[in-house]
C-alpha cells in the first residue's frame, strides 16, 4: 500500500441497523462500517470500532437500514425493442404459430438486436439498468445471446462493459452465444458452432469482454453434447461457465454444469435429486428466476426442499429479458421468489447478495458488508429486512454506496 | 361561465400518441389535446383540432403516448404499521395460531392504526401514495376499516380526506366499519353494529367524510343479512355502496351488492354465472384485485371468460394493504391481471381508467381523455399501451397531468 492510500480520507458511516449479511450476525443494531480508498476496514457494532483519527468523513445513517449493496447475478439487459406486441398477442388468444408469423418469438429480439450498433444498445440498456440501480444494486450480470453473429455477440458484449462508464455499478458479462440457433442456421447447429458461436467466444474473450460462459442447455436451444464443446473451448480460454438448465425439461443441464465445476446452474424448475446433490457436491450456485416462472406460467416449480437438504446456495435474480421475464426489480424478485417458491426472507436475501456474488466468482470482493470487501451498500427507508421482500411495487431505497461513492 | 373563465388561458399539448380511451378510438398517431380551467375541451386528431385563439399555452409531449390519468378504484394505504414479521413468519413455517399468538393478522394492523392520530396517518400513508402517483395516478380511492372504533374510523376517513392538501389527486372515500369485528366486540357483532359500525357512519357522513360504504362480506367477517342492514344506512344517507364479496368463499355478497345497485363489487373469485348475470343486470363493475390474489397464493381465479359473456364491466386495482396486498404498483396490478387472470391489454387498461372511474360512480368526471372531463392525464415514455403491461417493475412515466397541472 503506498503512502498516499494509507493517508486517504477514512469514511464512517454510523447509526445504522447493519445487515453485514455475515452467517450469524443477525442485524447490529448500532452499527458502524468504516472504509477507506472505497474498501471496507471494519463493519460491526459502533462500540467495537476502532478508534479514528486522521481525516475521517462521518455520515450519520439516522438509525436506517444498511445491507450489503444488492447483485442481479443474471440479466439480459441489453437487448434491441421489446416484445410488448406479442405479449398483447398472446392475450388476444393468438396461438404460437401466429405469434411467429408476426415476426414475435426470440427471434425477433435476434433481429431488433443485430440492427444496433454499440451506442444504440447502451441508450436501450440504460433505463433498464437505472431501473435496477435505483433498488441499491452495485453488481450486475450481463448477458450476450440476442446477436448470434460474431459482431453483434461482440457488440453486446462491448455495450455491457461500456455501461460501467456511464453508471457507477460493476458489471459482470456472460458470452451466450449458446442461446439459440440463428434462422440463417437451422438445421445446422453444428456449423453455427464452428462458424460463429466458438470463433466470438475466441474473439470476445481476445478482446477482454467475456468474465464467463453461458448457455442454455434445453431442447429446443443446445443439447448436453453441444454445451461440452462450448466449455471446452471455456476451459482452454481459462473462463469460468454458468449455464440455463433444467428451465422446461429435465435435459441433463445441471449435472454438465455440476461436472464442469460451473459458477451457477440457472432456472432449475425441472431438477431432481441428483442434481441437486451434484450442485452440492460442485459447489455451484443454483439461480432462481422467478420472474420467468410467472411470466410463462410455468407450474412446475424448482425443489427449494431437496436443495436446501442438500445445502445448495441459491441465488435470486430477475432474467431481465424482453421474452419471457420483462423484469427489471430485484425486490420484485425476492417478493416471487419467497411468494412463489417458498424461500424465506433470509434465502431472499443471501439470493440477492452473498449467494450472487458466489454464482458470479465474486465472493471475496463484495456480497457482504465485512473488512476487505469493497464498499458496496444499500441503505434503506425501512426498520426490518423483511420489508424488503414483503412490499410488491415499492421501493425504500434511500441511498446507494458503490466503492464508498454515494449514488 | 364567467368572463374570467373564459379568457382563462386555453393549454394545449400536441404531438403524442393519445389513447383516448372513448371506445373504438384507439390510439391516436397524432393527436392533440385542450383545455381550459383544467377540463378538457378537445381530445382528438390534431388535424380536426379547432383553431387556437387568445392565450393559448402549447405543450410538445415529442410524440409520446398519452393515456387517461391511472384511476386505483380500491386501496387502503391509510393504516398504522405493517406486517413484514407476519409475512417472514409464515415463510419460515409458523401456523395460523402461531402467528395470531405473536400479535399478528388483522388485529395487529388494527391496534397499529388505532395508536396513530390523523397527522400520523397522513404520513404513513405518503411514502404509499407518491409510490402510486409516480405511475401516473390521477385519482385514488381508500377506504377505513383499520379503526374499528368510531374515533379511529373518523380519524382514517379525515387523514385520507387530507391526504388532497397534500398531493394534487383526487381522493375518493369509503366507510369500511363492516371490515372485521374488533376484538373487544368479539361473539357480539350486533352490539358492534349498534354500537359502533353505524353510529361511526353517520357521524362520518356528517362530517363530508364518506364517498361510498363499503364492507367485507364472508364467513370470517360478516353476513349478507348484517352487510344488508349497512346498506340500508347507506340507502337512508344517500350513499352508494360497494362490497368486498366472494374472495375466499361463495358468501352471496355479489348478488347482494348487485340487487342494491352497487357501485362495484370487488375481488370476486368465487363468483358463478348467476353472480356475473346479476352484477350485468346492474351495471355494477366487478373490481379485480390479483395482487391480494397472489400474495395469498389463491388458487380459483375469478371467472373471466363469465363475466365477459354477460358483458359486466370489469376494473383492476391494487387493494394496497398491509395483511393480504402490500402493493403499490398499479402497472404490476395490470401485469398481474394479465399474467394471473388472463385480462387483455385492452381490458386491463379500461380496468384502471374508465371502468376504474365507473366503479368509483367518477364516469363523467374522469377516465376518459374526451371534452367535458378533468384534463386527468398519464404521459409515457414508451410507443404502445402495452408496453404498460407486459413489463414487470418498470415506470415509464414521463408526467402526471391533474385537472389541467403539469406534476
Amino acid at each position: 500500500m503506498t503512502d498516499s492510500l494509507n493517508t486517504a480520507p477514512i469514511q464512517a458511516w454510523k447509526n445504522c441497523r447493519l445487515l453485514t449479511g455475515v452467517a450469524g450476525q443477525g442485524v447490529i443494531a448500532d452499527g458502524m462500517i468504516l472504509a477507506q480508498n472505497g474498501r471496507i476496514t471494519y463493519a460491526g457494532p459502533a462500540t467495537d470500532a476502532p478508534a479514528l483519527d486522521g481525516a475521517v468523513e462521518i455520515t450519520d445513517l439516522g438509525g436506517r437500514l444498511v445491507t450489503p449493496g444488492l447483485i442481479d447475478c443474471h440479466t439480459h439487459i441489453v437487448h434491441g425493442g421489446n416484445r410488448a406486441r406479442e405479449f398483447e398477442m398472446r392475450l388476444d388468444g393468438a396461438s404460437y404459430v401466429e405469434i411467429a408469423q408476426a415476426g414475435g418469438g426470440i427471434m425477433s429480439t435476434v433481429r431488433a438486436t443485430r440492427e444496433l450498433g454499440v451506442e444504440e444498445l447502451i441508450a436501450q440498456a440504460l433505463p433498464r439498468l437505472d431501473a435496477l440501480l435505483a433498488e441499491g444494486i452495485t453488481t450486475i450480470e450481463i448477458k450476450s445471446g440476442y446477436g448470434l453473429t460474431i459482431e453483434a455477440e461482440l457488440n453486446m458484449l462491448r455495450a455491457a462493459r461500456r455501461l460501467a462508464e456511464h453508471r457507477d455499478v460493476r458489471i459482470v458479462t456472460s458470452y451466450l452465444g449458446a442461446h439459440a440457433v440463428p434462422e440463417e442456421y437451422r438445421g445446422r447447429k453444428q456449423d453455427y458452432l464452428a462458424d460463429v458461436l466458438l470463433p466470438a467466444l475466441d474473439k470476445a474473450h481476445a478482446e477482454g469482454l467475456v468474465d464467463a460462459v453461458d448457455g442454455f442447455c434445453e431442447g429446443i436451444a443446445f443439447t448436453t453434447d453441444e454445451m461440452a464443446q462450448v466449455f471446452d473451448r471455456a476451459a482452454v480460454l481459462g473462463l469460468p461457465i454458468k449455464l440455463h438448465a433444467e428451465q422446461l425439461t429435465q435435459s441433463g443441464g445441471t449435472k454438465l454444469a455440476a461436472s464442469r465445476g460451473a459458477l451457477s446452474a440457472d432456472h432449475l424448475e425441472y431438477i431432481d435429486d441428483a442434481d441437486a446433490a451434484a450442485l452440492a457436491a460442485s459447489g455451484t450456485v443454483a439461480v432462481l428466476l422467478p420472474g420467468a416462472f410467472y411470466a410463462i406460467r410455468e407450474t412446475q416449480k424448482p425443489d427449494i426442499a431437496t436443495l436446501r437438504r442438500h445445502g445448495v446456495a441459491m441465488a435470486v435474480a430477475t432474467d431481465c429479458n424482453p421474452g419471457t421475464s420483462p423484469l427489471t426489480s430485484l425486490l420484485l424478485g425476492m417478493n416471487m421468489a419467497a411468494t412463489l417458491f417458498g424461500l424465506t426472507v433470509n434465502e431472499c436475501l443471501a439470493g440477492v447478495t452473498i449467494n450472487a456474488a458466489k454464482a458470479l466468482g465474486l465472493e471475496a470482493e463484495t456480497g457482504t458488508i465485512e473488512a476487505g470487501k469493497s464498499a458496496d451498500l444499500a441503505v434503506w427507508n425501512c426498520e426490518a429486512p423483511a420489508e424488503l421482500v414483503y412490499r410488491m411495487g415499492f421501493n425504500p431505497l434511500e441511498r446507494r454506496i458503490f466503492k464508498g461513492k454515494t449514488l
